[in-house]
């Protein structure tokens, strides 16, 4: 008879690999091309109290081992993220981790709601390539600074378990 | 030598968990900002037959138990669609079921296309979070009532085979 | 104690299925309409060197076992890219290959960075529907023929391990 679904064996405590990024995000003003990273590609609606619902930023952001922005980048990060929320910021992410160092070469994708008004947030990795051949894990988001609608940063601590 | 994958042993009609949702929509039309729950992010394109060809909508949509729109919501959609046939309406999807309740605290990530024309549709379970740690499956998408461009109800039958 | 998530055993040699595929995506230019697949619903932002930065494309495009675009399709490519680098094009993709012939019925759901500098370059498939229930796995891009903005053809060598 056909088998019911193997039972999980998987601990959220036990990745098999783990690393702590930091992404950085730069938003395009219309005047400093040069140090932007992301832009939007639609303007916010009028729906929800100046909570930009719908405004949809399409990015290629620096990621970096350490807090800095100016630290060398290890990967970039390039996807989109919208607000989706009409009384407070929060947002929808989709977007690939792209690894091309001497450590590591190879993507991981990632999809899922960063839900701002918690203090941490887990999206999905659905899939890897490269280095991280089939891997899938969880991505955890915290929110390390904001300074207006110019630049944010996020700690993303990814958790592989399907190594 | 290296080993072929192995032969998998899921079964569809053996889900380790299932539940049945219903997603309602109602989308923003410039008024009715208290009621909407979503919101167009991009205008159709001049392409197709009236079939909003290129219409992105950005939604935080109530996810019910039974198909009443004032039912407690057991959770949030939290995601787009966008129309993308040039004959007929039909969609694709990306979103997050956020659930935060007694019951379940956690998150689904689910993408795919909603060939409408069919009646029933496949989606694939991406991705899961908290209570949903690492699980995969199939939503199945079935159209319930559509009232104009304002309203429309989903029924989702969400199968985990990964749990 | 739980369990470490077991070592993977897949080899990125040894798919369980494959198959190549030609993508083929005639976009819009106004008044095309009866050919063409795939429709801007945004415009470029002014981000970036003429790079198209922020650009996101909609298609429901033809994919055929050969190179010719008048081939008859053995799917349909349906969902999105959007293209997000300052110094020059490279996208970002997520779409759901339909299977509906004699041969295959179901549908592949696909994300991941098109790195266009790259000859080819590697995306997720990261869910399976119908005959390719659960599956996931690899798809590798490889660009075939550009014709300014008006159409592309991609090779998509789709490679499953999970089958």
């Amino acid at each position: 008879p056909p088998q019911v679904s193997s039972k999980k064996t998987l601990s959220p405590d036990h990745p098999c690999q783990r690393f702590v990024l930091y992404y950085h995000d730069i938003l395009f003003d219309g005047t400093d091309g040069a140090n932007a990273t992301s832009a939007r590609a639609t303007n916010p609606t009028k729906l929800g109290n100046n909570s930009d619902f719908g405004m949809l930023v399409v990015f290629d952001d620096p990621v970096t081992r350490d807090q800095h922005l100016v630290s060398p980048p290890v990967a970039r990060a390039q996807g989109f993220y919208f607000y989706n929320k009409k009384e407070y910021h929060s947002a929808w992410f989709a977007y690939t981790l792209v690894f091309n160092s001497s450590e590591h070469k190879g993507t991981l994708n990632i999809m899922g709601a960063d839900l701002m008004a918690d203090k941490t947030r887990d999206l999905s990795v659905v899939g890897g390539t490269g280095d991280f051949f089939m891997n899938r894990g969880i991505a955890t988001f915290q929110t390390e600074e904001v300074e207006g609608s110019k630049y944010f940063r996020l700690k993303m601590d990814i958790k592989l378990y399907d190594c």
